[in-house]
């Protein structure tokens, strides 16, 4: 069974983002002065053939860990849909 | 009140993702074959100061249109969490 599983990475949190802050400088300058703050990370979407949802996971987390997410600058959330 | 609200900004399914393939070619190289399509795009978070979750939601929609997606190539997905 395919399951289409969800990662975001995102830059840490204590980290600064200079590409939302960038994002964020733009919107005020279009008027947009109710968004207080901007973080840009990556969503990737992956197509899983597994036996579970578990092991969709799994392979996901793995995928994370080894090749998406720099854990020295960013963190990862991954969500499962079958 | 502060809204947060997740944008998705993603590669419009009908075009290549050129960025998508070279991390499914990679995946491959180190053996997670159950990989079958890869699709990378944006991950966005904003703090919205608005008086509703509708009136967060109308300003994530005009920073998307305005500044964060490129129609011609992407499309985008909001949600909001308060």
């Amino acid at each position: 069974m395919t399951y289409t599983v969800h990662i975001n990475v995102m830059p840490l949190k204590e980290l600064l983002d200079p590409q939302g802050k960038a994002v964020l400088s733009g919107l005020g300058n279009l008027g947009l002065n109710a968004v207080e703050d901007v973080r840009i990370g990556k969503h990737i979407t992956l197509q899983i053939n597994a036996g579970s949802e578990k092991e969709a996971r799994q392979i996901a987390e793995e995928a994370s860990r080894k090749l998406l997410a720099n854990p020295v600058m960013e963190y990862f959330e991954i969500s499962v849909k079958n």
